[in-house]
């Protein structure tokens, strides 16, 4: 497609690739990719579900979304599938520790799979039919935040709203199995939906953007599916999405190699729920940590980027929130509990005298010369010993990704922290062999606690 | 307020005022025009609950819908508040025949009584109660409005979607009685989810933008009610709603004046369901219509605004969207049914060979001389009279005001158009006394047809 055609040809480019992909032109990889994010999805609505957004949330909407249609993940109350979509996709997104699509930092999952799995419980499909939408969604959602990054977010536009009803709106799409000129609507209702404003990042908002992405995906795919017509240029036109929210759209971006990348394959997975700037630093002290005992430690002297400093320089966290943005935390609990996992970032363990003490301990030098996701730990034992870690690449960076083994660990704890009552080891199962599986909706009755699956 | 103070306080200081409001505050002729704006959406509703994208949307959305809490107006199914929401919002605006506030060019009812009227099915309350809340609910959309614009619409912003959700939400926010900080978080969770794209017009997504509105709105008055937290400037942050979606946002259209001057004062009517520059054109004609027979007429000669012909100049109307879009349709229909109301627009009536046949017998001279709510129209008869109607001002324009008679009587048009089995005077009558009401609840209940309101 030459570059003149593709600007005249982008929503209808995507739609046409969105409707007529079949699940045989998926590369095993990418498949398996899916996968990876939605356990990971998973586990992460699990561990958010009982957040304070969540049960805010619950709160107000859940006397207007009486059919009881659909599975909260994590809980035992049932919903409409719209709000049961909105829910889900908050639960997944409110600890920050669901995937990342670097290049536009979309998390991917939460509006796509938050949007399907309550959508199959009211309309059920195989495993495989599943993983094919999730699959488009994603790659909807990421080629479209591609195209208007970086200067969309930069300009004030929380992406993983913006872009995400995109990518729910394909997801759903392909489960009605819209054709090309339906999914052109769709992506159409979807443009005209999009919002979310980085002014609410730090704020409870921040996950109700996840939320009405999932939500208003659903009903755009629903609405087309109806013949509800829309702009038929939605994305590209002068008065369109990519223009009117996006400054200097690249339109390529979006339908360059359709069905050669797959941008699912550029996700990344964080092993700690806390920024990301961290993550090296926890990554060296985990490591040396496995040899030295907390007690046997004088100082801790860390070599960061000038990031970490701006960002987390915070010697007393009061609460989970701020223990997520504090350097002097992560190093604390990686050599005290020897875990930077969902207990380690709550005010509980914020307040521990032995974490706190531990805090004290830590120097910080900053050096621009260090990347963002590499760090330098050196310990100053009590004996006058020295021992340094060096980390190049942080784990659940593209270089050094989260293993499959990772991941379930991640998950497990996930599970633990916020939804004990669900079998984590069977959910696992169920995710890895989805494409297995003739009903998917499977996969949300196992991800409601025991008592809940009753009723 | 100095200049300085609004700054740093628009969100916060609207908040407050939206809070503190007495109905003991709002000047009689605001309680008045309040009513009147009331009558003209609720019988625009009636009107265009029929219409093809409300169809489309029910046939969508009803069955994830389920709870039958509030009524759609002329029909008889129920639905949950906020789904009844959306698609009472869509009625309204679908024939685009309902108010406009000038100055922005916002339709301001259609969001905030499209948000109200199933709320207060759900939770009663009295006449004056829903009055006041409706009254705040278009301070707030039309002064945000005015705080971005002609920028934000130039820039592709649908402002009846973008800023009609500030206005339902401020709507359900005083019905929840939310004081000034969750009355600030509305704002800013109404604010997050602002959307709608100027490509839409044309087609049925320009509807949906009322719709999203009106929901959304009630979604962040209900959040904010259980201390779903936002930011608290939602609207002047950096990266908030004015200078994202705006441009150069003027905050003192926002903060200055309150409660001294009443948007809602600025409201408009239209008298005819076509484009507003056709309107001093049909003025004229009625008049002249009055006295000459359309078989004594040989030429109809028009003096315009330039406008007109750019926008309107269409001798073969081919159905309803077309005919509200040509001035020789308007003329005709003027003479030849001495009316030009929702029947004179449909496809029915474009094809009449009377009317057709008069459509030829039009002549159009432009003159930028001429303002927009200006028209010039010469009868030529056939004995060689000739009779002229000069119109300074359209009727339904600021200027010349539809009387509340006029109103009544386009509700009748309409309602018999829409929902011929409501009882249009009883409607009138419900509106007009709408203060004295205990139960506001009880117009929703008089706007289904008669034999839907057993179910």
């Amino acid at each position: 497609m030459t570059a003149a055609s593709a600007r005249d040809d982008v929503t209808a480019g995507l739609a046409r690739f969105l409707a007529e992909s079949r699940w045989s032109d998926i590369p095993q990889p990418v498949r398996h990719e899916a996968k990876r994010a939605l356990l990971n999805w998973l586990g992460c609505a699990l561990g958010g579900c009982r957040d304070q957004a969540v049960e805010r949330a619950l709160a107000a909407l859940a006397e207007f979304a009486l059919p009881r249609q659909a599975a909260l993940i994590g809980r035992s109350e049932r919903l409409d599938v719209l709000n049961a979509a909105l829910i889900n996709a908050m639960s997944s997104n409110a600890l920050d520790y669901d995937d990342t699509h670097l290049r536009t930092v979309i998390h991917p999952s939460a509006p796509v799979a938050g949007a399907l799995l309550p959508f199959v419980e009211h309309r059920p499909v195989s495993g495989e039919r599943l993983l094919h939408a999730f699959i488009l969604g994603v790659e909807a959602e990421c080629r479209i935040g591609n195209s208007v990054s970086p200067g969309h977010y930069d300009h004030g536009w929380h992406i993983t709203g913006t872009c995400g009803v995109f990518g729910a709106a394909a997801a759903v799409g392909k489960l009605l199995g819209l054709d090309a000129q339906r999914m052109a609507w769709a992506l159409g209702l979807a443009a005209t939906q999009a919002s979310g404003l980085v002014e609410m990042l730090g704020s409870m908002a921040k996950t109700l953007h996840a939320g009405t992405a999932a939500r208003n995906g659903i009903v755009a795919a629903l609405l087309a599916g109806k013949n509800f017509e829309s702009s038929d240029r939605g994305i590209e036109a002068p008065r369109g999405f990519a223009h009117v929210l996006g400054g200097k759209p690249d339109f390529s971006a979006i339908t360059g190699g359709l069905g050669e990348t797959w941008e699912i394959m550029q996700n990344t997975y964080k092993p700690y729920p806390c920024g990301v700037v961290l993550h090296p630093v926890i990554d060296g002290c985990l490591e040396l940590g496995k040899h030295h005992a907390p007690e046997e430690i004088g100082r801790v002297v860390l070599k960061v980027n000038p990031l970490v400093l701006a960002r987390a320089d915070r010697r007393e966290p009061r609460d989970g929130p701020e223990a997520k943005l504090s350097v002097q935390h992560c190093v604390a609990v990686a050599f005290v509990h020897g875990a930077a996992g969902v207990r380690q970032f709550t005010a509980a363990c914020a307040s521990e005298p032995a974490v706190a003490a531990f805090r004290n301990r830590v120097d910080i030098e900053e050096d621009a010369a260090i990347a963002r996701d590499e760090a330098m730990v050196t310990l100053r034992m009590k004996d006058g010993r020295t021992f340094t870690a060096q980390v190049s690449h942080a784990r659940g960076s593209l270089e050094r990704p989260m293993s499959d083994a990772d991941l379930e660990a991640k998950f497990r704890d996930l599970a633990a922290a916020g939804a004990p009552r669900c079998n984590a080891n069977r959910l696992i199962k169920a995710v890895w062999s989805l494409e297995k599986t003739r009903d998917a909706s499977a996969l949300a009755r196992l991800a409601v606690p025991a008592k809940g699956r009753i009723r």
